[in-house]
């Protein structure tokens, strides 16, 4: 099934526009017993699992190993939750097609997250892949640094916002595409939803990052009151109790939506 | 050491510009033993080697089980040449000092290529990881899309220029950065000098790619007839005599310095 429609389906089903962040910590061992549980215990209270694959590679194999686990585990035992590979990945068109592998082929993932920055002919091979899997490009990212490159002055606009533009375009073409706004800039989120009105778009930066929920839910939302999923990874995963922290959030959404 | 002092002494020792890229595809099996034949014939010739991560982690376990073994012979056998890890990573800088750690701890390379689309504190992590690494930085890329964003006019010149100019200025507050122009755009590549006069350059694109050696090294040298590490990856590794088809290169370079 098509990512988006898989995404569709799931956030009606579980009612639910949150994404937990898997981005667990070395600390917490064993890697995928703690994945496990989170897991366990969230399953129907969220739209997908987006574990953060730095997090995993810098832990060597025994990380590695802990991240094919954990998203193995979700496939087989929650087969209607996508898993989103987040890793910024993005190379010249002959590499790009080696990270789209190793996203959807060695970890399974039904979505990746890529950067844009070396333009179509690096994100073609994404695109391509498997025509089927999610990709999700940066545009607008949460951090303060977001502003250094992408609210650079161009002719017409913005840099974040030629960039959105061009990825509007390539979803026009392939149909696969998303893209990723920080919660953290409710303005530029207004002005993206307005370009792509069409796009699921992946927010980060509500929790630990301080994003602005309500001005996201009510500049982000499509006409449908869908086309976000909002992620939240530490303030979940390392709460006392994930699973109230869970529905609190997926509560929160709901009343904005 | 500070890696652009390794750099220094190895292009000076080999008197070499060549960086051999070791992009090293499946079908090359057992792929350690194949870059070790590559390593073994050119190690004189070099002033560099640089795994392209992509080609490895598609590869699985084994393909990451290679790169390590291929790095870690390089430090045993000539301690002497720096490797770069090309994985145009960049996230977050929670995130980043994750992805810092990937490359020099757990790959135990002496660079990383990243990707500057995040900006300044997205990049910090990288910097400060353990100090006297090589950070090298995507600004023009050598793939024809690189046009798509980098280009983009802005107020006062190009995004390309303007990431440029910032990444200078992290140089003069770091001393560890380079940045990455592709030998496809010498035009591009002599205005970059302009404003870095003194920071190093990684040059892909001239092999397969067909980037311009003559103009390359004209636009692109240092007043002092170095600061340009020019890579070749397939061209070399893939041809029937490694070895000769690195010297051919080496003199190449060295003829129009």
């Amino acid at each position: 099934m098509n990512f988006n429609d898989k995404l569709e389906k799931i956030i009606k089903t579980n009612n639910s526009l949150l994404c937990v962040g898997l981005d667990t910590d070395i600390s917490k061992n064993p890697v995928f017993e703690f994945n496990k549980q989170i897991i366990d215990e969230t399953h129907d209270l969220v739209c997908s699992y987006k574990p953060n694959i730095a997090f995993y590679s810098a832990q060597g194999m025994d990380g590695i190993n802990a991240l094919v686990k954990t998203i193995e585990y979700i496939h087989s035992n929650y087969p209607d939750i996508p898993v989103i590979l987040d890793a910024k990945r993005g190379d010249v068109g002959s590499t790009s097609k080696h990270y789209a592998k190793e996203a959807f082929d060695i970890y399974k993932a039904d979505a990746v997250t890529v950067n844009p920055y070396l333009g179509f002919d690096s994100v073609k091979p994404f695109l391509e892949y498997h025509g089927d899997k999610g990709i999700i490009f940066l545009c607008r990212t949460s951090n303060p640094g977001a502003s250094d490159f992408q609210d650079l002055k161009t002719d017409s606009s913005n840099v974040y916002l030629e960039v959105a533009k061009k990825i509007n375009e390539w979803n026009r073409n392939y149909g696969n595409c998303l893209m990723v706004v920080g919660a953290t800039w409710p303005e530029q989120l207004k002005k993206i939803r307005e370009i792509a009105k069409n796009m699921f778009f992946l927010i980060p930066g509500i929790g630990t990052q301080g994003g602005d929920l309500q001005n996201t839910l009510k500049n982000g939302l499509r006409q449908d009151k869908s086309g976000l999923i909002i992620s939240a990874s530490r303030s979940i995963i390392f709460s006392n109790n994930p699973k109230k922290e869970a529905e609190k959030l997926k509560k929160e959404f709901n009343k904005y939506r």
